[in-house]
This record gives C-alpha cells, sequence and structure tokens, in this order.
C-alpha cells in the first residue's frame, strides 16, 4: 500500500513529478461551506518561491496553483466556497530543464533517493529526482493553504521560523520580525550571521542544516489517543518531509536531562504555568502552545567532489551541478507550517465525530 | 476517527485499560503460515516486566498473555502457526489496586493526561490512567512479539537499548552486555553509575529522563513515499509512546551543525561508508543498518510536591504515591522495539504489494 | 491488507473462531457519554440464539458477551457510558464439539469456505468452518448493539424481518406481529405455511432459501459520495453476511422493467410521493424510510448425499451430519440489523465531521 | 470522512464536476514496471462515448485522457512504464453548457441528488449534477482501464453486456456479439426488440431500465473475509455507480426460491460442476467464472412533466429538457467492467500481501 495520501478524515492525496507534467493535490473531506480565496492560496505558494540569491537557488518557479474543482461561487455571489466534494489543485511545471539531469542518468547521488527509488521500484525517473525531489513539496503547500482556511474558523493558527542554521542558532524570539529576513529568523543578529556563513558556504560550494521551529495556538482536545497521539501525527507529518531527520515536542531532547519535578508543568487555577510539554498531554492538546522543533539535514547536492558509484556499481566521483539552494531553509519554512496545518485541520475533523451537536 | 489502531496492512489494534478487566490487541494482516511460539510471546512480556527494585516499580504484573484466536496446530503437530485470520491477544488485569487511586479522582496530576482525556471525552476512567496508563503498552509487546516473528522469516531484526539516563550518557556501545544489567546498557561503566543516580532521585522522591537508541538490520526498499517515509512511519510509532518527547534517526540533530559534504554518506562498491542517513534515504530504507533514538520524559508520577487543581478548578497541592517507576527506562526498551518491529512488519507487507511473484 | 474491519470511523474489528476460545469485537470511534446497557446488549444477542428446533439447529450457545474495555461507572452512579476508548467484547465458546468435524478434516463440503480457505491461506482451520462459520456473525451483532444504542440519540432506528421462505412470500407487512413468529415474519398466513415447508424440508435433509427485508428510519444527509454512497456501503455491509448473495435498494431489480416516469418518486411539499428510491437518492439519504432486502442461499450444509473431493483431489460422497439449521432464516435477521446499524452508525459519525458545531 | 477513494491497496480518488473544469483520477498503489499504453486507455474512454442517437444523448464529449504523471519512458524506449508513484489522470470539460442548466437552480429533480445534495452540504453546484452527475463515471473508467493493464499482467480479464432494457431480456449469452450492436447485448434478436423500444419511448419523452451482467475470469484466491468478502467489495463497487439499484452474484435473488441441494455446486476432481455461486465462496473466488448482475435504474431526466418542489418548498411542475439519454445502458456498459476491474485489481493486490515470495 502505497503512501501518497496525508490524513484521515481531511485527507490529502498528492501527485507528480519534478519535471513531468507538473505536481498536483486531491483533498477530500473538506467541509462544505468554507471561503476558498484563491488570492491567499497564492500567497501562500508564493512564500515558498525561490529567493533572489542567497540560500534559495536561482532557478524561478511561478508556481502558479489552479483549482480544477470542488469550490462553487454561488449566483449573486462574488465568494467561492468548498461543496464538500474534493478539492483538486494542480500547479503545471514550466522551468524544467531535464536535460540537465543527462549526466546523472546512470549516477547515483550521494544523499539522494536514487539508490532507494532503484532498489523499491526496479525503475526510476532519474529527472531531477522524480518524486523525491523537494518539488513535491509545493503540493503540500497548496493543500495546506486550504487547511490555513479551515482552521481559520476555528481560531487556530500556525507559524515557523528558523532557530538555527549551518551552526547560528537564535537568542531571541521575535516574532515580529520573521517576515523582514529572508530566513524567517526571529533574531536579526543571528539573521545576519546566517548572511554571512550562508556566503561562505556557497563560495565552497557546500551547504548548510538548521532547526526551524513551528508554533501553533490550537484548543484543547485534539489528538486521537493511543496510536495517532497529536505528537505522533505531527511528528509523522514534519518526518515525511525530506530534509528533515529528527522531530521534537515541546523541551524535546532535553528531556533527557531533567528531573521528573523539573519537567511536569504545574496547574494554577489560570492555566499550565509552564510548558515543557509543548502543548501536548498524552497525545491530546492542552490549550498551551503546540512548540514543534525540526532538524534539517544540508541539502545533498553540492558541487564539490563526491565518491559515488554508478549502475555497474563502478566507483566514480561525482559533482552535482543544476540551480540548488544553499540550504532546505528558507523554503522548508512554509512546508513545515503545511503539514502542521494539514495535520491540525484532520484532527480537527477527527474530533468532531465525537462531539454531538446539540449536547 | 479514533486512533487506537497502527499500522496498514498489519494492523494492529489495542483496547483496555489499566485497572479495567484487562487489556489486548487483535492483528489483522499476519500473513498465514508463520510459527507463532507461545513461550517466544511470553518472553517478550517478560522483558517489559517490573524488576525488583531499581528504577522500576515494586508493584508485580505476571502479564500473562493469551493468544484467543488466529493460530492452528495441523493435526499431528505440535507446532501452532497463523492462519491469516485475526490474531487476539488478551492480558487480563490481576493486581490492580484501584481504590489507591480514589484519592486521585478530582485532582489533575501534572504532566499526566488527566486534564487532556477529560478536555476531549468529557469523562474519565481516573483509575491508574485508565487509556493513558503505560499498562497500555504490554499489548503493544505483545503485538510486536507477533511481528518479531514474521521479521524473522525475513532476516530484519530490532534492538534497542539504553544510551543516556538522567544525565549520564554511554561512551561505547557494546551490545553483548545490553542483557546483563537491568537498563539494558551498552557500557558497563556508564550502567554503575546510572544506578548510584536512580538510588540517589529515588530518595529524594523524583524521576528521571533519559535516551533510547533503537537499531534495526533491514534490507532495502522499505518505505513507502512521500507521506509514509519509512523515518515518517517510525516517528509515528515511537512517538506514540507516552512517555517520548522527540525522535531522530541517523545523524538527527546533529545534522543542523553539518555541512553537505560532512552529512552526505559516500558510496563505494562495497555500499556505503558512513551511515548518517540512518539507513534510509527518500523514506526508503538502504541496506544500511536503521538507526533511531527518542527523548525519554522523566516519569511525572513523583512524591514530591506538587501544583495543581482540582475538578473545580481550585489550586491544590499533590503528591502522587502508588508504586512507581524512577524513569520510564528500563521498562520503555522492549516497548520501542515493539513499535520498530510493528512499522517494519507493516512496512514488509506493504512493499510485498507491488513485487510481483514470479518476476 | 485483510478485511476484518467494518467501518471508518464507528470502526469494528472481529476475530474469532468457531471452535476456539471464542469471539470477540473490538469497538473503535465509538463516542464518549453514550449509556452503554449490558442487559440490552446481551438482549440482541439471544436474539440471535438457536431455538428450540424449527428452523434452527439445536446447538445451544449461550452467547454470553462481556464488555472488557471502553465503559466507565463513575462514582454513585450506577449507569455505564462509553468513554471514547476501544470498547472489547468477548463471547467464550462452551458448546464447540470440535470432534464432530475430525470426519471432514479432508474433504471440502459443497457451499461451504474449505476449498477457497485452503486456496487463499494454504492452511485451514477445519473445525465447524473455523473463521468462515455462521458463528462468527455474533460478534457482528454484539457490535451491532452498541451501534443501535448510539444510534438512538439520533432517532434511528432499524428493523429487519422475513419477506420470503422456501418459495413462499409474505402478502403484508404487518411489523406487528413480527416478535409474534419465529421467522421475523410480517405475514402470519405466510409464517403457518413456512413452518409447514421447514418440517417438510428438515425431514428430506434439505434446506432453505430466502429473502430478508430491512427498513430504517433515518434523518436525510448521510451517505459519502461517490464511492462510498450510503447504498453502496449498505450493500458492502450485507453482502458481507456469508449466506447473502443479492442486495437490492428501494425498488430494487424491479426498475429493470420501469419507465423513468414510473420510478421517479414526485416531491410536493409534504416530502416525496412514493419510495422507489429506498430513501437514498445520489448516495444520500432523502429522509424517507431506507428499505433493501437481501436473498439468502439455502444453508450448504445438508444430510443428502453430495458429490465432492477430498485433499487429494479424489472423488468421493459427503454427507454432513452435525447440528445445523434448515434455513440461515431467522437467526440470520439480527445480523442483518446489525450490518445497518453499524454502517449508519459510521455515516453519521462521518457527516458530523462536516457539520460545525455553532453554525 | 468523505467517500472519494475507491480500493485500499490499489486506491483511486476521483475528483471534478460535471460542468466545472474537468473531472480526473489519482491512482495511488499501481506497482512499477506495468507497460501503460496510453492508447489503450482512450479505446476504454471511446467505450463509454455518447453514441449518434439511440439510447444515448447528442451530447458528443472527446473525454480526452491525459497521464499527467506516474509514468515514465526510460531512454531509448518508446514504451510508458509505470514507476509506483501517483498516476494523475485528467479529463478537461469542453462541451458544458452551463447555461442551460440555469432555469434548474431553484427546483429539485425528482430522482436526482439535488435534494440530498443540499441537504447533506448546505451549498449544491446545481449545473448538470455537479458532483453527481454520470459524467463523474469517466473518471472511473479511466482508472479501471489502468486496472486492466494490471490485470492482463495475471490473466484476469473482465467482460460486462446487457441482458435485459426495458422489459426485453436476453434469452442467449453469445459474447461473440456483442461489440456489434450498440447496446453490448449478447442476443441479436433481443438487441433489435431493443433499438424498437427505446425509439418508442424515446417519442413519449421517458426513459429505460434495464439489468447488466459483468462477467470475470479470475484466479482461486482473492477476497479478504470476513467483511471484505470479493462480493461484498464488487457490491460496494458497483452499487456506487449512481444508477444501480441492486446487485447479485451468481444464482443472485434466485437462491430465494431453491433447496440446498440445487443450490451447492457439487465439486468433482475437474472442478465445480455448476457455478450458483458465481465464482466466489466465503468470499473467496474459487477459480470459476465470477458473475454478477445490477440493476439500473431509468435515467431520471425525463422530457414528461413531473411533480416538484422549488427551494422554497412550493409545489411545482417541471419538465427535463437538455440533451440526455434514454437508458444508462449502454453508457454504463464500460462502467461496470470499470469498478469490477478496480476491485479485482485492489484485492489482487491485497492478496499479494500474504504470499511470500521465495515460498
Amino acid at each position: 500500500m502505497a503512501g501518497n495520501t496525508f490524513g484521515k478524515v481531511f485527507r490529502v492525496t498528492t501527485w507528480g513529478e519534478s519535471h513531468g507534467t507538473g505536481i498536483g493535490a486531491v483533498i477530500d473531506g473538506c467541509p462544505p461551506g468554507i471561503i476558498l480565496d484563491p488570492i491567499l492560496l497564492q500567497a501562500e505558494m508564493d512564500r515558498r518561491r525561490p529567493g533572489q540569491g542567497g540560500a534559495s537557488s536561482p532557478r524561478k518557479e511561478p508556481d502558479q496553483v489552479e483549482i480544477l474543482s470542488g469550490i462553487f461561487t454561488p449566483p449573486g455571489e462574488d465568494v467561492s466556497y468548498t461543496t464538500g466534494t474534493p478539492i483538486s489543485l494542480a500547479i503545471y511545471n514550466k522551468d524544467a530543464h531535464s536535460k540537465s539531469y543527462d549526466t546523472l542518468r546512470d549516477i547515483f547521488r550521494p544523499g539522494h533517493g536514487d539508490v532507494t527509488y532503484l532498489a523499491k521500484y526496479g525503475i526510476r525517473d532519474h529527472r531531477g529526482g522524480g518524486r523525491a525531489s523537494a518539488r513535491e513539496t509545493a503540493a503540500r503547500v497548496a493543500a495546506g493553504a486550504v487547511a490555513k482556511q479551515l482552521l481559520a474558523t476555528h481560531g487556530i493558527d500556525v507559524c515557523a521560523y528558523t532557530v538555527a542554521l549551518g551552526g547560528i542558532k537564535v537568542r531571541e524570539r521575535n516574532l515580529d520580525i520573521i517576515n523582514s529576513n529572508r530566513f524567517f529568523c526571529p533574531d536579526a543578529e543571528a539573521a545576519e550571521k546566517m548572511e554571512e556563513r550562508v556566503r561562505l558556504v556557497r563560495k565552497e560550494g557546500d551547504t548548510l542544516g538548521g532547526i526551524v521551529e513551528i508554533i501553533a495556538d490550537c484548543p484543547a482536545g485534539l489528538g486521537e489517543p493511543v496510536f495517532d497521539k497529536l505528537e505522533a501525527e505531527l511528528a509523522h507529518g514534519l518526518m515525511s518531509i525530506g530534509a528533515v531527520k529528527g522531530v521534537e515536542v515541546g523541551a524535546g531532547f532535553q528531556v533527557a536531562d531533567m528531573l521528573g519535578s523539573e519537567n511536569n508543568d504545574p496547574i494554577n487555577p489560570d492555566g499550565f504555568v509552564s510548558n515543557n510539554a509543548g502543548g501536548i498531554l498524552a497525545g491530546i492538546s492542552n490549550g498551551s502552545q503546540i512548540v514543534l522543533r525540526v532538524a534539517v539535514k544540508p541539502i545533498p547536492s553540492i558541487s564539490k567532489e563526491q565518491q559515488s558509484v554508478n549502475l555497474h556499481n563502478e566507483a566514480v566521483t561525482i559533482q552535482v551541478g543544476g540551480r540548488h539552494d544553499i540550504s532546505a531553509i528558507p523554503r522548508i519554512i512554509p512546508v513545515c507550517e503545511a503539514m502542521v496545518r494539514l495535520t491540525l485541520a484532520d484532527h480537527l475533523l477527527r474530533h468532531m465525530a465525537i462531539i454531538f451537536p446539540g449536547e
């Protein structure tokens, strides 16, 4: 059973390869009557768009998303609503240079899925990573933008930002400034150092890893013990992003060094006094802010020479050219937000099945 | 849609509360013809059994597992085989003192699911955590033992051990000794220090966190991109264990500080030269050892005085008595193994749907 | 992927063989706060119990159902409520004579699943049909009884009765009398003829087929186009009962001979004028009574001599002894009700995910 | 949880409305390495295309299907193979006159889903039935054509034909001629009478029902007891076609009048002597031909005057104009084949998860 669907009630199925006709998503299970503003949808896509240099690659993808079904503008209105039927979203590829990948046809790139896709499927679309390309995440962002508009009806909001890049860690979390630098970084001084670090590493033909933090304001009660605990589903969604190698919630890996008396969040009549839990207790949101962090690996496409093998298992050296980013950060930021939104939208609807209207 | 089922093809549904009639698991989708040895099943249960003191609580649970369906001993044989029908496993509760929880009926214990279960369901079985109790994981271990016997037919093996407890970290990984100390610790010297640490913290009425590492020998090809990447499903399974607050694969959170040229695992004709990937590339196992780590929070039941509220939202202080462990480690070890086994068993069967016999 | 789970939100997994330890069901997804009366649960089981002679076999199954988890009696109350956690139901086997099946170990019974279970699984529990036994349906009835109590909170009610048996068809549908004869037959005269027919056929060592009609009062709006149309899911549920060979809704197979102008149900301000649709339009309930009929095949276990083969594919003759019914009617009646209830309970909860509380 | 996905391992999600941008299907779970010939795909679409008059409407839909993802032509080959990634299929609408539906905006058409879609979703795309339109089935045919190419690798073949139309029943089943008349009718004489009947009823502005029979050659072993019995899943799939009001397998509703000794299919060393079972025993295919029949209701869009209500629940009369067929037959024929193929493809892959390669 393949794995291209995410969610159980708000269900998103994505399709498409980096260098084929396009990519897309079909959302099944979005409730009817939600206002779906195409402009807001496109705005989310634009946040994922590569910038003009810096950490992002010079490849320009307009990423125009089209809504093919599932919305309706009632006669006399100028607003579109979801109808409860599947919402089909498509992003057609325009700027795909398959030619530039011809040299990689017979070689496995280190750190990429070339070798595993072939091992699994016995056949491989070698052009730009095919289905394993980061381009696939554009479909997630499109679907996540629909989830965003659904969540807004319940006051649920999600925000991601960079807390580490190339070894530089933030010392403060000033969320007011995250849109004023291209790393979505909440610490202006750190952002400057990150710029410097990126510039240096670009020269060396190398790439950088980092850490993204995601927070969500969310009412208490979401999450489905025991296997679909909210943190388990969030970890699933975030870890399904190609570059992510670790996920933690609340105090995360720090809990290993803590005492129970330190880690427990005391409760007083105004609520929780601290938030080591990261907003989730026993798999269910507790009304505190949900706090997650993901470890983002350096992009594996580097122009430095690497050791690898070809299809005949002969040793070769490889330098990956093409138009590549220095780090998955910042473009992974809206993808992280999308995965958290898709998870929360699913759990919002899942929870509704046990709340009887009228009760 | 509730969340008490794990897996999509090898599917496990658990049921039961800590202080009810019992707990159990129903496995649907186990292939027929697998030898199911009840003694091996019980042996796994026994690994999770509390010890005589130390980090584990003095509560003694025999945890006798009964196989109620799904196996058959052909006439003339003395071995039982799975039949392809659902395998129902039950562990009846014997040593459950609900009385000792009566004082907690009206108080929310910090760090526990008391407050969130009530927020979600509007009703709560207050006895020993009910469904949120660690006791629920016994059913996972039972189901995981069935998965173990299935995986053995394909040479897949899983092993977990402690790499940190109460701030004490292992310096070596000598797997030969993990069964010779009660922390399943691969470093004898560290194990001794852990003993000392536990003794001290027990006196203080406090508890400890730690880190568990899980490794698996697994053939290449398992995992279902893009959402059900192997690491995403493993993270889901591990993060669904109550005490786990973080999951990482391979180099994990260290990738944040690494360069692409450091993190990429070079390939030569003998295979991968390093294993920062932790055995998974683009969501598919690559044939290297799968390496995972989880952060385990300190057990929230402490006898130190804590600040909380009661059902009327009045401030109270609370000291949690009862028979509790100092750390989820080591009893969480077989639970981690079980979740990894259940995930791999599911992915083994999922992968088989795309391999055509005869091809 | 095996198929022992029914439903997507109200999900029932059954387990067990006819001559093993017992059978059971785990319900995941039942909302919390539903009163679950064990006496009402047992009452449903008793309706399926074999009678003293007549169309039913003399085998006496007490079919005592036990609730192992998922309910809670709050302190000070004497009523049990569902808690939102899995409800585990078990019926332990007591009166199972496996010995009487020893003669059938090597022979395939015509009309039974002996040959197909072996073809599929390569191993077969030959005792009394194993998992393919009608006994498995007791678990469905137990789960259906839980669904009944859930549906009652929304005024949904289901009723099944016999409209044909052994060629004798009812001429009226007087539902007041269906509990006053052992065929659940709404036509007293037809019921008498059925008695006579059963007596005759019993002497001949043969068995009878028939038709069951199921009606349900159900609000408009349930059903999930396009693949999970309400009639499609009901057909799935009913056709999954072993003896059922056909399912129809409303006018059913008669529509083949009708004109559009005859078949369309006109609408007036008071509602639908007729009900050829059987209460469902375009896959969604329309508020009219849901009307279904199923064709029930004669029980294949007959004492007449039949032609078959043994495990070595040698021709043999076979006479099936043991304690068997003359017809699946009436014992299939509560099973049909159960499958319709499980389907409607699932669709009630599925529908709730798109109704926003407060709207 | 919405219902626009069919299948569990070979999973098809359809999207689109009759008068929107287009319709489509995403297939997730198709194994890699299957040759996918776009010409064969289009050939299936063409079988569903409306004819030049007769039982079909004059609306001309080119129904050009585009394959947007999931296939790859290896360098140097001219054949496309599936890659194991999602196959996205789109059929863009071209000849959709939404204007002609404007008069129906405020009126509920009898026999249509107008009233139930509004009841369920609170919003309705009134143009040509929206999602409830028969046009949606074009996406099923496209997906079914992919399933056909998968099934061919295992020798599984499906064929549907008309056995009754407007009260005229076939007396023979000469499958050689089903493509030589426009009803896919296996009885030349009956086909002529059907022509006559259609001509007459067209004049009267009325429509006709009928019966379609579907047969499949299928190896033994497919089907997943107990809830996903093969006949249950086939019934689900077929009953999910808008016009279908009944489904039967093998002897179907005739079993109600049969004795066990008549209905049981004797077995001899060459196999089953008869096929009342319709190729399925206890939910698993037995190697005999699978035989199914569905009752097809007359198309509800008739030009005769009908009684209905408008959005204000006021009595109105309605005559449905537009370009409509006289019967869902023959266009439903390839749709029935598609649903049976999708079901069998899913069960073929589901079965593979329990066959261990090498055993």
